[in-house]
């Protein structure tokens, strides 16, 4: 199996607990669901993804052996995170984006107050699924998750690199704050994706630290070849509207370096990134593949 | 010592656990923390609130016994969650609400975007703070009040009770939809404090049954006794904006009922409450004397 057949049946894996999870009778503890809000975090979680973040907790648990956890659990829980922070970034206060994956966004679908509500309820209900006993038998490990997840998404993580990138959108960006949101704000989530993966598999200190530091560069690998794509794919390839980086006049390393300078920065954080790997044996084969795939991506 | 010094007392513990939990230093893990949002986090949440929740979390564990925990902490969570509620509720997509306590709400003193992100953040950092050590040593118990705390906030808690309130603005409510809509948006979280506390105490199923529907009273007591607030008070009085249930042609029960009869369900509610407290001994009169004060507040 290459790594996107392997991609491919974790994300029906993914999908099916997603689209089981979120049903109006597990979201209705303890006073019961609004019909409206159900379907907008539905609409906010279920619009085919690739469902990424959850594959990564996936590999980083699998290269270090085996859990007595539910990882698609636990990566789903990852996958609410995400797509909270999608669902928020693209309200019209924020990053004003009527389309995503080729779909109407929250707000524009129902409005943005609902839309408000059904980010925090998919933040919410995150920290629900690692709290329940379906994501470790241990309570300790579940409480571990938490505090990654928390990490990733907080202040000092996914929603501290919103902030920047809000700020420098006003006041400009030198290459330091350029790499510094990117590692806030699409990096901290992967490094606490792989991070828990590591931790669902009981991961020496040093394994966690190796691993830590390949899904830092993976982020940034991720982040970078999304700029490039920005630049030069069509709305239409992408299921998103494109060049909004340009048309906004920010400051990505593509701006104030260049694309050919972009794509070579690229080329080096992925050779840093395998070689994070290189201790690992064959069971760290699909995610040398998925890091790769992540640096050459079309789409 | 009245519940009015006990009150005082415990707020000051609250306030100072908030004051140096929401500081730069501890919000930057890993990667380091915006002080626009840590500004604005504080902003939304140190802005002279009375704590009742936190102080509910203390009343209700005192009321069952001993704990190894650290009730301000987990008071302090479940207050984040509260001040999350109120800085995304003020939104201009939402309540659209300019003033709260006295102070200019979040987004009129930063932007509507670094608003979303406070809230996002505080939500954020409550189950931080739930799944440290601090909180209980006990990873099990901390899990479970991460569970409480998710189904207090969630779908079926907090954020449904705004949406089935947004949803009445248009539609219109019936007094069944008041009652949901305050159970929900108000309730929820007061119920989750009360039963966060007797687990914190280690309650038996019975004690916590019970601590669930006073809670539940407690919930319904405070909302009307807002909503009594709202239509007979000045905004300065109340420290926020007055009468907007009225303005927005919001159906209260004080709209469809009228305000002798709200009064009246207020004191049921009271003989209620304070009858699911008889079979607990002096433990309980701070809890007491608690609910009879959400009937009787004056602002």
């Amino acid at each position: 199996m290459t790594l996107f057949d392997h991609l491919k049946t974790h994300t029906k894996r993914v999908e099916a607990f997603l689209d089981a999870e979120l049903s109006t009778q597990n979201l209705s503890v303890p006073l019961g669901a609004p019909d409206r809000l159900v379907n907008a975090v539905r609409h906010g979680a279920l619009n085919g993804g690739k469902r990424l973040r959850p594959f990564l907790v996936q590999l980083a648990a699998d290269l270090v052996g085996e859990t007595e956890g539910d990882l698609v659990c636990v990566g789903a829980a990852v996958e609410y995170v995400h797509c909270y922070s999608l669902v928020h970034d693209d309200l019209p206060d924020m990053d004003d984006d009527d389309l995503r994956r080729g779909q109407p966004t929250v707000h524009v679908a129902y409005d943005p107050a609902t839309a408000i509500l059904a980010g925090d309820s998919l933040l919410t209900h995150a920290f629900g699924l690692l709290a329940d006993e379906r994501a470790h038998p241990d309570a300790k490990v579940r409480t571990q998750l938490i505090t990654e997840l928390v990490n990733g998404a907080g202040v000092g993580g996914m929603a501290g690199g919103q902030m920047r990138d809000l700020e420098g959108e006003r006041q400009g960006y030198d290459p330091d704050t350029i790499s510094l949101i990117h590692a806030m704000k699409t990096g901290a989530l992967i490094r606490a994706s792989a991070r828990m993966g590591a931790i669902m598999a009981n991961a020496s200190d040093d394994q966690l630290a190796k691993l830590t530091k390949f899904a830092e560069a993976a982020g940034r690998i991720y982040q970078l070849s999304d700029d490039i794509l920005d630049a030069t794919k069509s709305s239409e390839e992408l299921g998103k509207t494109a060049g909004k980086d340009a048309a906004q006049g920010k400051s990505t390393l593509i701006a104030s370096h260049g694309l050919d300078h972009a794509k070579q920065v690229l080329g080096t954080e992925l050779q840093t990134a395998l070689g994070l790997l290189e201790e690992f044996d064959a069971r760290a084969d699909l995610m040398r593949d998925l890091v790769t795939h992540f640096a050459q991506r079309e789409a």
